[in-house]
C-alpha cells in the first residue's frame, strides 16, 4: 500500500510543480517581462493551468485516493495529506470544465470592463458583468455543493479559507466590527493627534531600498532562497520552499509604502520559506489558508514592525539614511505618525484599525450579493450606506466606493474576509507568543528576530495544512479564533499613544 | 482536411509553448533565480521537457501528419510546415525513452565531472564519461538512422544544422581552414600591429551598460519585446516573437566583452523578433538552423560592429563615456585594436580569423570520436597536434586544451561546426547585401540600421524553416554556401588594416 501513497505524492508533486511554474511566469509578468510579451504569456499560463487541472482530474489520482482512504495503516500525517489533497481534488472535479472556462473568460472580460468603469466612474458599465460573475460563481458553488444548513457563499469562502462559513464567521466579524468602531470613535475624538505629514516628506528611492534590504535578512528572510524586486502591486510568490520572492514599490513622498510593504511581504515569505521541504509538492507543504498567510504578514508588519521597540532599534538607522527628511523628528513623533488612525474611503490606504471596517463592508455586501436580497444595481447604495455607518464617510463617487477593488472583477468573492482574519490571528499569536517569550519586547529592541521567526515556524509554518484552522489555532492558543485578543491589542497599542481610554 | 491541419498546428503550438516556458525557466535560472532555487528548478525543467516529449510522441499527432502527407490540397507553406514538423517528430519518436533518460542522466554527471576535470587539469577523470557519451550518442544516431552512404556523426550534425553531413561539410571546412591559415600567417607576419592593450584599460560597468543600451534600439532591437540583463555566460532567449531577451557580462578591463557581446546577442535577437508572428508555435516561426542563427549574430558583431563606418559613427560617443581611458586613442588606433588577429589557445577569446581554426580542430576531433579511428585516451594528443598544425600553438595543459569547452560535457557533439558556418554565411550575406544596398557603408556611418535589419528580415527571418539552408542561401545569394566570400571579406577587412597583401 505504501507504493500507492508514493505514487499519489508523485502525482501531487507534478500538479504542484505545474502550479509553481505558472507562479514563476506570473512573477516574471509583473517584474521583468517586456510589455509586448503579454499575449504569449497569457497563453502559456492558460496552458499550464489546463495541464494542472487535467492532472488533478486524472481518474487514476482519484483511484489512489479511494484506495488509500480505505487503508488503516496510514499514519496521522499521511491521513492529513490525503484529506487535504482529496478536498482540493473533489472541488476541482465537481466543477464542469465548461463552467471553469466560462468563469475564466468572463473574469478576463470583466476585469477589462472594471478598469474602464472605474476610470469613468460608471458602475452601470460594470454591473452586467458583476451580475454574470455572481451567477457563475453561484453555479460553481452549487456544483461543488454544501450541507443543507449551508449556503453558496460558504463554498466561496472555503476557496480561500478552508472550513470558513457564514455561520462561523458572522459572530467573529460582528464582534470585530464593534471593537473597531469603538476604537475608531475613541481615537478620532482624542485631542492628541499624530503628524502624518512626517511620512510624506521626500524619501529617495535609493534610501528606501537601502533600508529595506538592510532589515530583510535581519527578520530571518533567507536571501539565498529569495529576492526583492519592484512591481506595481507588491506581492510574494513562492515556487518552492527554497525560492520565495517578494516585491515592493517605492513612493518617494510616502515612506510607509516600502517600509511596511517590505516587512509585510517578508511575513508572507517567512511562511513559505518555513514550510517543510520534505513535503514539497503536497498539502503538508502548503499554507493553511489565506487568513493564516495574512496573519504572518500582519504580525510582522503591525505587531512587530509598528511597535515602539522595533523603532527604538531601527529609527537611528532610518534617520541616518534620511537625515534631511527626519532631522527635526523625534522617535516618539515618528512612532506616533506610523500609528495614525484616520477613517478614509480607500481600503489599501487604511490603517490597521479602520482596515477591518473596510473588510466588514465588503463581507456584508458579498453576502447580499449571494443571498440575492439586494439587486446588483442597488449594491453601490448599500456600500455607501455601510461606509457611512461604520466609517462615518460617504464616498462621493463609485470609483472611490464600490469600484475601488480589483477582487470582484476576477470573481474573487470570499477573498476579503481573509484580510480581517489575518489581523485577528496575528493579535492572537502575539498574545500566545508573549506568554512563551516574556522578553519579546527586549528581543525586538535587540533585532533578535530569529527566535520569533522560529516560534512561528514551530507553531505554524512546519505544519502546512496538517491541521484545520480551528485545530491549529487551539493547539497554539488554547482556543479558536477570538477577536478579544485584537481588541486588547488595540487598547495596548493605541490608548497610550493617543493618551485616552475606552 | 483543413480541420486536421489546424489541429496539427494547435498541437505543435502546445509543444512549442512548453519549450518556451522551459526557456523562461532557463533564463531566470541564469539571471535572477536565488541560488537555493536550483533543485526545484531542475525538477521543473525536467517536467516540462518530459511533457513536451510526451506530446511530441502522441500517436494522434503522428496520425495527423500521415493524413496530411496524403493531402494534395496543402499549399507550399503548409507542406513546408508539415515537412519540418515531421522531421522533428520522427527524430524524437525514434529514440527510445530509456536512451533519452540515460543520455540526460549521463550528461548531468559528465558535466559535473568535466568541471572537476578541468579544474584539476585531469583528462583521465573525464575520459570514461566522454567514452560513455560518445557511445550513447552513437546509439542515438543509430536509432534515428541515416542513409547507407552516411554515418552516425551526420545525424548529430543534423540536430543543430538540419541537412548538414560530413560529405557536404568537409570541402567547406577544409577550404575555410586553408583560407584562415593563410590569412593568419600573413597577418601575424605583418610589421604593423595593433595595440590591443587599449581595450584592457579601465572601462567602468556603468559606462559599458550605458553604451550598450544606447546602441541596442538603434540596431532595430525592440525593447518593448525584449530586455537586456546580466549573466555569467551571455545568451539570447526567445519565448515568443514578442519576448526575446539578451544578456551580457561586463569586464572592466576588457571592453569588447560587453560591446561586441551585446551586438552579437542583438543579432540573435533580431532573428527571433523577425520570425513571422502568425506562425508562432510552428517550424515556420523557428530559426532555420544554428548556423543561420550564428550568421545573424556574427553579421552584426563583425561585418557591421567591427567595421570602420560603425566606429566613425559611434567612437565619439564611446569616447565621451570613457574620456580617461580613450583620451589619447584615435579612431584609427581603436578600430585597429578591435580587429586584432592573434593566435591563442582558447576559443572564446579568439578573433574572427583564428576562431574558425579552433572550430576546425573540434570538427576534426569529433569526426575521430565517431568514426572510431582514434581511442578517447588519445584525443588530447590529437587536439594538441591539430592546434599546433593550424594555429602554431601547443597547449601546455589539457585544461586549456581539450577540456576547455562545455559542449562535449553535455553530449553536444556536432554543435561546433555551426559557429564556423555562421561566420561563412555572414560574409556571404554581406556580399549579397552590398549588391542590393550599394550605400551600405554610408548607412552604417549614419546609424541607419533599420533597412539593413529589414533586408535580413525579408531575406531570412520571415521564412523561418520554410526552406532548407541550401535553398534559402541560393535564393539570397544565387549559390549555396561558398567560403570564398569569407576569404574575400578577410582580405577586404584585414589587408588594408595590416598594410599587407596575401
Amino acid at each position: 500500500m505504501s507504493g500507492i501513497f508514493e505514487q499519489l505524492v508523485a502525482k501531487l508533486r507534478e500538479i504542484s510543480d505545474l502550479q509553481n511554474i505558472e507562479g514563476l511566469l506570473g512573477w516574471d509578468q509583473q517584474t521583468y517581462m517586456p510589455p509586448k510579451g503579454n499575449d504569449a504569456r497569457s497563453r502559456h499560463i492558460a496552458l499550464l493551468s489546463a495541464l494542472a487541472h487535467q492532472k488533478t482530474c486524472d481518474p487514476q489520482l482519484g483511484q489512489f485516493m479511494d484506495d488509500l482512504a480505505a487503508d488503516a495503516s496510514l499514519n496521522e500525517e499521511q491521513q492529513a495529506l490525503l484529506r487535504e489533497a482529496k478536498h482540493d481534488r473533489d472541488k476541482a472535479v465537481k466543477v464542469p470544465t465548461d463552467l471553469v472556462h466560462e468563469i475564466a473568460e468572463t473574469a478576463g472580460q470583466s476585469h477589462a470592463v472594471w478598469v474602464e468603469a472605474r476610470g469613468k466612474n460608471d458602475f452601470n458599465l460594470f454591473a452586467p458583468y458583476l451580475k454574470k460573475l455572481i451567477d457563475l460563481k453561484k453555479r460553481e458553488a452549487e456544483a461543488i455543493g454544501y450541507p443543507s444548513d449551508g449556503q453558496p457563499y460558504d463554498v466561496l469562502l472555503d476557496n480561500f479559507e478552508p472550513g470558513a462559513t457564514v455561520d462561523k464567521l458572522n459572530p467573529v466579524i460582528t464582534e470585530t466590527r464593534e471593537i473597531c468602531r469603538k476604537a475608531v470613535q475613541a481615537i478620532t475624538a482624542a485631542p492628541k493627534q499624530p503628524h502624518l505629514d512626517i511620512l510624506k516628506r521626500f524619501f529617495g528611492e535609493d534610501g528606501q531600498e537601502k533600508f529595506g534590504t538592510m532589515i530583510l535578512p535581519q527578520l530571518g528572510y533567507d536571501l539565498q532562497a529569495g529576492r526583492l524586486d519592484r512591481s506595481v502591486h507588491p506581492f510574494t510568490s513562492g515556487f518552492d520552499v527554497n525560492d520565495v520572492r517578494i516585491t515592493t514599490r517605492y513612493q518617494e513622498n510616502w515612506l510607509p509604502a516600502s517600509v511596511f510593504g517590505i516587512i509585510h511581504e517578508t511575513g508572507h515569505a517567512l511562511y513559505e520559506q518555513g514550510l517543510p521541504v520534505e513535503h514539497v509538492g503536497t498539502p503538508l507543504a502548503q499554507a493553511l489558508s489565506l487568513g493564516f498567510h495574512e496573519s504572518q504578514s500582519r504580525f510582522w508588519e503591525n505587531q512587530i514592525g509598528r511597535s515602539l521597540p522595533f523603532w527604538e532599534k531601527f529609527y537611528p538607522a532610518l534617520k541616518q539614511i534620511f537625515p534631511t527628511a527626519l532631522s527635526n523628528t523625534s522617535l516618539e513623533e515618528f512612532y506616533f505618525a506610523i500609528n495614525t488612525v484616520v477613517p478614509s474611503l480607500v481600503r489599501v490606504e487604511a490603517d490597521e484599525v479602520t482596515y477591518n471596517l473596510h473588510i466588514v463592508v465588503r463581507y456584508e455586501v458579498e453576502q447580499a450579493m449571494f443571498n440575492g436580497q439586494v439587486p446588483v444595481d442597488d449594491l453601490p447604495d448599500l456600500w455607501n450606506q455601510k461606509m457611512e455607518d461604520y466609517l462615518g464617510l460617504r464616498p462621493a463617487s463609485n470609483a472611490e466606493g464600490i469600484l475601488q477593488d480589483i477582487h470582484w472583477s476576477f470573481g474573487g468573492f470570499g477573498y476579503f474576509p481573509t484580510y480581517l482574519l489575518g489581523n485577528l490571528y496575528a493579535a492572537q499569536w502575539t498574545a500566545a507568543l508573549r506568554k512563551d517569550m516574556p522578553d519579546l519586547d527586549a528581543k525586538i529592541r535587540a533585532a533578535d528576530f530569529i527566535p520569533i521567526r522560529d516560534w512561528m515556524r514551530e507553531k505554524i509554518h512546519r505544519h502546512g495544512r496538517r491541521y484545520t484552522a480551528d485545530e491549529l489555532c487551539t493547539r497554539i492558543t488554547g482556543e479558536t479564533l477570538n477577536p478579544d485578543h485584537f481588541g486588547q491589542y488595540l487598547k495596548d497599542r493605541f490608548a497610550p499613544l493617543y493618551n485616552i481610554t475606552w
